[in-house]
């Protein structure tokens, strides 16, 4: 069993990095804490790279399973008061998981409805943004550079847990990838833009937001088959990015859920 | 003309506080900072209680002639030094409003839609709220102790301007105010719940929105006339709460469009 008992170690700094949300440079690893997220990270992916535990949490009966499953050279006990200064949550049992940050590949084509991120910049709105769209039944993401990282624990915090309902496809080259739409490109947007709400969405599409500032970039907008606004007071300037995804998304939900419920009426 | 040098005045050290969002336990002011929010400000409520300029910032065109309009005990020049400290934005001109807290009265009956939250803690979270019941038309918002300040830095940066499109009633006492509706108060609820798209909500009502992570308390859920819930897929466990008042709010502004535009037709 391998014991960390040195604030010095270098596992040990590199997790606190990583913990803290500021990893090292070509660090792809992503830190999990607590039941919750190691349960999420179990059932949808399988054991991590490194099992670290606090002392006192080693007897946990949740815990002792996934020990075992671990293979030895993947677990790792930590001093307390080290697991302590590791741990982002007050009084959380110091169980920790470190794993690679999930790469999937994108598909030939894209086909099902998804969220697209351009340059979303605070973590916050993108965990938001992402539980939102797990929320509406999106399956994907895709984030272009320039968007916070997914996979920090500001941004897993806000995802409530949306980061494992969601294949999350970070570094995206969004202009690229939308040569392989078989589906609408929607943008939201100020300038010459369709409401929202006369708009038919039963069938899927992306669905793309833009930076906090800035909105989307001009040459993406350019690419994109709708534009669409959000018919709102001018007592403010715009929604927050986050916000303005929920009336979309589930504006499309709306939609398709009378769509279902009619369907269904007419076949009776 | 007054002019601060030193740190340690006690004038400067309670704008401080305030700037960094820890006031003194009475202190009852907020603290603006740059074009926007002082303009804002002006145009809202009139000129501040103190004007504060940072030695360089004095000269800026439009700093004059508010210089100009407030009295000369209640402007001050800063030390840019000190400026720069208080500060809260990157390479900002040094101009900051002291202002007293907006305490409305309510009014005697609730006859206008608004928006009523019991503990929303994050204050990223109540700005986004409040920005989004702006956009959304709303006009009035009515906060419970215990939700973090609408006035803070945090909330206030998250507002974008929607502190000066509403009257916001803090430390309001949901209850007792419950008394003095004359319209529905809607509540969501994942309990007992009637569904958002099947709910007609041409008519104002009041939208009520819990605590992060416990949601509306029982006694006031209790005084709700209708509970609704967003009909969500099961990959997470709920919307985070301004996303589910982003929905909530714009279906009642599509169900207030539509009704609008059908009645303009039928005229025709």
């Amino acid at each position: 069993m391998r014991h960390i008992a040195s604030r010095d170690n270098p596992d040990y700094r590199g997790w606190l990095r990583l913990a803290q949300g500021r990893p090292g440079r070509h660090d792809a690893r992503v830190f999990l804490e607590g039941e919750h997220l190691c349960h999420a990270w179990l059932e949808s992916k399988g054991l991590p790279s490194v099992l670290v535990v606090g002392e006192s949490a080693l007897s946990l009966d949740w815990v002792g399973p996934i020990w075992a499953a671990c293979a030895r050279g993947r677990r790792v006990v930590l001093q307390d008061n080290l697991a302590a200064v590791l741990s982002q949550v007050e009084h959380g049992p110091a169980v920790f998981f470190i794993v690679e940050t999930p790469a999937p590949e994108p598909p030939a084509r894209i086909t099902a409805g998804c969220l697209w991120l351009d340059r979303v910049q605070d973590p916050g709105n993108l965990g938001t943004l992402l539980r939102t769209a797990a929320a509406a039944g999106l399956r994907q993401a895709y984030l272009s550079d320039g968007c916070a990282s997914a996979w920090s624990p500001k941004a897993m915090r806000s995802g409530q847990g949306a980061h494992f309902a969601l294949e999350i496809h970070e570094h995206a080259d969004l202009s690229a990838l939308a040569r392989r739409l078989d589906i609408p490109l929607a943008a939201t947007t100020l300038d010459k833009a369709e409401i929202l709400y006369v708009k038919d969405l039963r069938q899927p599409c992306v669905w793309l937001f833009g930076n906090e500032g800035q909105g989307v970039a001009d040459d993406l907008l350019a690419q994109a088959d709708w534009r669409i606004r959000i018919p709102q007071s001018t007592a403010v300037e715009s929604l927050n990015v986050a916000a303005a995804a929920a009336v979309c998304l589930f504006e499309q939900r709306r939609q398709q859920l009378v769509a279902a419920v009619r369907a269904r009426t007419a076949r009776q």
